[in-house]
């Protein structure tokens, strides 16, 4: 029964993706062998290093023309040969771009019904929330009074890390693509100012709101957004490495900054990489769920709907037109 | 009374420096004010820093055409106008490039009597030696079994660093400019292996000698050498950014590695200034006495003799030449 809606990479783009670099597939629905579990899919995240995937480049493999999208899921058990899940179950697993999917139970992890909306698995209490609180809270230790300076300040990561900041006590300035973001970032998100990248000098404003300089920078993009933080850096400065989005949709890598501004600012520089931090993810939850639900912590969600249309989002995500934590609602009620 | 022979910067060097880019120059024996100290400078130490005050581009200041060179001194006091110091106290000082110099007390440092030979309050028992603990030891924290690469391997810091690390159980490989270097640090220091980085391919070397890759790196150069060694990080490797030597004798800056390097990775950059662990001066010395009297740390010194020979061998350790710490004998006996 081919009824397994999938989308797959139809060519290899350059430069920023278009819609026709993906196909909309129809697929046999897999099925579940002895030990396995056959999930549907309900919320797909879709997420910054996909592009990186798609380039080859990414350290969890690629993917190439003719290959199924790769993405984590919010799914639910349709059925189970396994004795630890049920019909009904609620479940994280790399789904993939597609309806349904099969598991190994190991690879299969049970969302908490604290979690809610349940799609909030995939941003705030999920790997984005994870990356940011690994990196803000477990490798740059905010201290209150920190200047903290955030590039994609309302994407899944940024927007975490920029509460998580404010909760901390820090001075949180946030970067990104539009006046409405920006806007965003400070009215909703509690940013204390917000710099406007395509249209503001960023050195200049970023000079004028840090006059004594930069505390912790949460490397989201690398390029020349690295640099420029990186020369303005105060001592003791700590600055986490964390994705490259600069550079994702160019063929070429860039080099970094001057190891010598580093040297200047005493900073430490940490690169992280969230996998190594899933055997945390349960104390991240049991942090953050308090603040979810306080309200400290919020995301919004840029909700596609419907699995045909995750091209067209995902192309929007790399064009950074995107108002928060891109997701696709794959089961429609 | 001119009798204080000052070395002075003639010119601004382009490239490696030469000794025409020195003056020596005749100058007033300093007087103490009340509140001051008089000292005789007995041992100039010669550091790779220095070039990079000449070039204007050191975090301490520049030294331009006319100045006196800086530096840091073991001197003894032959006039004391402070009831801290008396005549014949051995100290250390920033004395510059001069037979005497006058003080503030509190810049002035007693040196213990139990640094035996007294320079070696200038090298291993000194500021390199304080720069190769911190970095090594409170910064990378070594665990035996790591892998540990250090290049400059028979330098001040280097020496001491891979020394250090020797003591904590790693395996080290240095990296040195001459097949002589590269001898003495396995012979003497008891480095596991040394690269000659003019004579060999250094990546290829440190593929079949660091095959799970490098733990440890402990920077001194920058440049192209850090590139190659961070495209061979382990994961949770510790990269200690120090020294800028490829670029002191260059005009321009150049960038440094790309930061997905340090993602991949998981590994934490530490920019280090030795100032700042200035206060941990005693704790680093007490750690390090037993060392150097059981022979596990020890310092092979280029010492050259009379303060007119500084140029000549200021300009040895820039082209590379030197073997072990330069120092300069201004005092003679």
């Amino acid at each position: 029964m081919n009824d397994n809606m999938q989308i797959q990479l139809a060519g290899t783009p350059e430069g920023i993706p278009q819609e026709d670099d993906f196909a909309v597939v129809e697929a046999a629905r897999p099925e579940a062998a002895q030990g396995q579990v056959l999930c549907e899919t309900h919320y797909l995240s879709l997420d910054p290093y996909m592009r990186s995937q798609i380039a080859g480049r990414h350290m969890s493999g690629s993917v190439k023309p003719g290959d199924l999208l790769r993405g984590e899921a919010v799914s639910r058990v349709l059925q189970s040969r396994h004795p630890d899940f049920a019909p009904g179950d609620t479940v994280r697993c790399f789904a993939g771009w597609q309806q349904y999917s099969v598991h190994e139970a190991s690879e299969l992890h049970r969302v908490s019904a604290d979690i809610e909306p349940v799609s909030y698995a995939l941003s705030v209490l999920g790997m984005p929330g994870l990356t940011a609180y690994a990196g803000l809270i477990w490798q740059a230790q905010p201290r209150a009074g920190d200047v903290v300076v955030i590039p994609a300040a309302i994407g899944g990561v940024g927007a975490t890390a920029g509460q998580l900041a404010k909760v901390h006590g820090c001075r949180v300035i946030g970067i990104a693509g539009s006046d409405e973001k920006c806007a965003y970032a400070v009215e909703e998100l509690g940013y204390d100012a917000c710099i406007n990248r395509r249209r503001e000098n960023i050195a200049g404003r970023l000079d004028a709101l840090c006059p004594q300089g930069i505390d912790i920078f949460f490397d989201l993009v690398g390029g020349a957004m690295l640099q420029t933080a990186s020369e303005r850096l105060a001592q003791g400065a700590r600055v986490i490495l964390c994705g490259l989005m600069a550079e994702y949709n160019s063929a070429s890598r860039g080099g970094g900054p001057p190891p010598g501004l580093w040297i200047r600012a005493r900073a430490t520089v940490y690169g992280l990489v969230v996998y190594d931090f899933e055997p945390r993810r349960d104390e991240f939850i049991a942090a953050c769920l308090p603040y979810v639900r306080d309200g400290r912590l919020k995301m919004r969600e840029d909700i596609a709907t419907g699995l045909a249309a995750a091209p067209a989002a995902f192309c929007r995500l790399m064009r950074g037109e995107n108002m928060g934590k891109a997701v696709v609602k794959v089961k429609l009620d």
